[in-house]
């Protein structure tokens, strides 16, 4: 991990901007000799990865668990985040003595394909024409950033993982983890997801998307090279995410009509109530860290997720014959991605034989319950991620 | 009802522009001599309200039945609209033989205050200036409305309604009606409503109006005066709240991840998805016939809403001694207004000692429910409305 004082003196957004090429995480560079297939057709080439790792990997190399972040997450898992300075996403769960138990297991967590946090993206540099890629880049896939991180995987010595794990967007990748490498994957844990995008949920994401594109400084995708910013497009995109992010209920609890600084209505278009500030802030705070390009590439990644076209539109024949054990999460609260999401791809596991666990975790808390203090969910977890440690001889 | 045929032949935006201070329908002015009063403080005036009516009042004048439309309608509940040329927003449920029958009730719908298709509101001319009010209106509430509404009943010459008939926002009119005039309203049915705007629904409203002022096109609301017009923004508006409208399984029922006019996807930002030309649709048809200030102006009125606080915080207060009759609907899969909210509502109304009926009808289309072919609902307003009216002997 990297010093990031002289980073955070930067505003946000600068610093942001300077992760795409050169991050404050480690870099694997894959130049001509070893192109990246893409589902759209074509490679890309040359094309880097940024990853952070945590704990040491067993003279066995039997002990690595790679972490798959979601829409908004990146590599910095477990660690102070270099643009923001706040805590890794997931150091709820991952940590030190933590469920995913860094003092035992070495913990991989790298920057998706398309994202904008180091891996190549399109705020990333074009080396064919020395500016950032823009819409160039081509459209990337669920399947091409598993592919890219199957590469890294390679790059660290490890022929198989113990345990893959991620939520969201994150559990999608571990879904095809377990359908491409099946001999690669011990043990998966997917978590609050789905095995194809639902209409509802394009929906949102085409939202998101045109809210962005209707940015005038959006420029066509060309803002980096014309020095404007699509902020408030963005921001709005953010704002509408994040609602289905939480629950109704969590929202009730967490604001009801409570007004902000305030003791009545000002019967303005000012925020009055204090949901209203809070989604501002969310959507001003997501544009200081975030590429409004990438939000593009990595929504369309998801709208395009569904691992059964994939196997003759039968889910159960992508983990035809796997020898991968699978933990399946939900949570109660969760529209985004709800428990029958969960269990269609439980029937799926269980019409291929393959063995499988699924917990549905009572919250209020909504989506966004998979990365909060949950501790049904952070004993499922850790009993899991050791079981399977134990039959690899890793523990 | 006027003849529409010239006004189509003008481009849509151009005609729903026409319609503020001009409308095709029946005007009613209030001098100085009849201010408005608002909850903001103050008064408006002057003022107009445009409506329709259907059916003919009867001589004891006790068959007048008042619609109250939702966000996004206006008083053309049962006539071809003058600027979309399509039916009226509720002609499933209002005509000649329906289950609110013209041919035995004298039918009236109102532009609400705020609205832009002929009641003041803020792309009206300000008298003060012979300009576009823009934010110069007072912010309005769901009680202004009402008040407006209650003048133009008086102007009409009608004492008491038979009954008051609303969803979603017309719903909140129809309960605050029942809690201002309960001696002016025999029947009450309030559809898919609520007594208060809950945190989730003021955070939808809040990225909608977002997403208006984010549009440069805005300007600070003074589009009209300046020739833009903020059609991107309130289209991105329209979209994230049409979502909210529908249920995830008529989303996946009417498009499922079917492609639009394409075999396979095309990798890129295009509208692959048949989900996504839809709602892509939908926002560009809203803003031919909506005014961007107005949508500001109306959510506003909805997350303002709360009944219970103007009666010390206890619902039940608000109908004390009511001899309204209520009959209250909600749909099962509405989850924008959900049948909790119907309930507490309920609640109250047998916590105040009022006559009430409940139906939660099984549907699978969202909150739009209300809107569409829904024989039980049909079949419930019939007999309630028909049950008022032999009660009053309008029948």
């Amino acid at each position: 991990m990297s010093d990031n004082t002289a980073l955070r003196d930067l505003p946000a957004y600068e610093a942001a901007r300077g992760e795409a090429d050169h991050p404050h995480s480690a870099v694997v560079r894959f130049g001509a000799d070893m192109p990246l297939q893409l589902d759209a057709g074509g490679v890309l080439t040359p094309f880097q990865i940024a990853y952070q790792t945590y704990g040491t990997l067993n003279a066995a190399r039997s002990n690595a668990i790679l972490l798959c972040h979601a829409l908004s997450g990146d590599q910095h898992a477990a660690n102070v985040h270099p643009v923001t300075g706040k805590p890794g996403w997931w150091e709820t769960l991952v940590g030190p003595g933590k469920p995913i138990d860094t003092d035992r297991f070495f913990v991989i967590a790298s920057n998706v394909l398309g994202g904008c946090l180091g891996t190549t993206g399109p705020s990333s540099t074009n080396p064919a024409t020395g500016q950032p890629y823009g819409l160039d880049l081509p459209v990337v896939t669920i399947r091409d950033m598993v592919r890219a991180q199957a590469m890294l995987v390679d790059h660290l010595g490890i022929e198989k993982l113990l345990a893959v794990v991620g939520g969201s967007m994150g559990g999608m990748q571990v879904l095809q983890w377990a359908a491409s490498y099946p001999e690669r994957v011990f043990a998966a844990m997917p978590i609050a997801t789905a095995a194809r995008h639902s209409a509802q949920n394009i929906a949102f994401h085409e939202v998101g998307r045109q809210a962005v594109m209707a940015d005038p400084e959006w420029r066509g995708g060309r803002y980096l090279q014309e020095g404007t910013s699509p902020r408030r497009g963005l921001s709005v995109a953010r704002m509408a995410a994040h609602i289905t992010y939480m629950s109704d209920s969590s929202l009730h609890r967490k604001f009801g009509r409570r007004l902000q600084d305030r003791d009545g209505h000002t019967f303005s278009f000012d925020a009055d109530f204090q949901v209203e500030s809070y989604l501002r802030h969310q959507g001003e705070a997501f544009v200081d860290r975030f590429d409004a390009n990438s939000y593009l590439y990595v929504t369309r990644a998801m709208d395009y997720f569904d691992l059964a076209a994939d196997y003759g539109g039968v889910l159960a024949n992508a983990f035809k014959g796997s020898k991968t054990r699978f933990c399946l999460v939900s949570f109660t609260s969760d529209w985004l991605f709800t428990t029958a999401d969960s269990r269609a791809i439980v029937h799926a596991l269980n019409a291929s034989g393959a063995q499988v666990s699924f917990a549905e975790i009572e919250s209020d808390k909504g989506h966004d319950s998979f990365l909060l203090d949950e501790p049904e969910f952070f004993a499922i977890t850790r009993g899991f991620i050791d079981a399977a440690a134990r039959a690899v001889g890793a523990l």
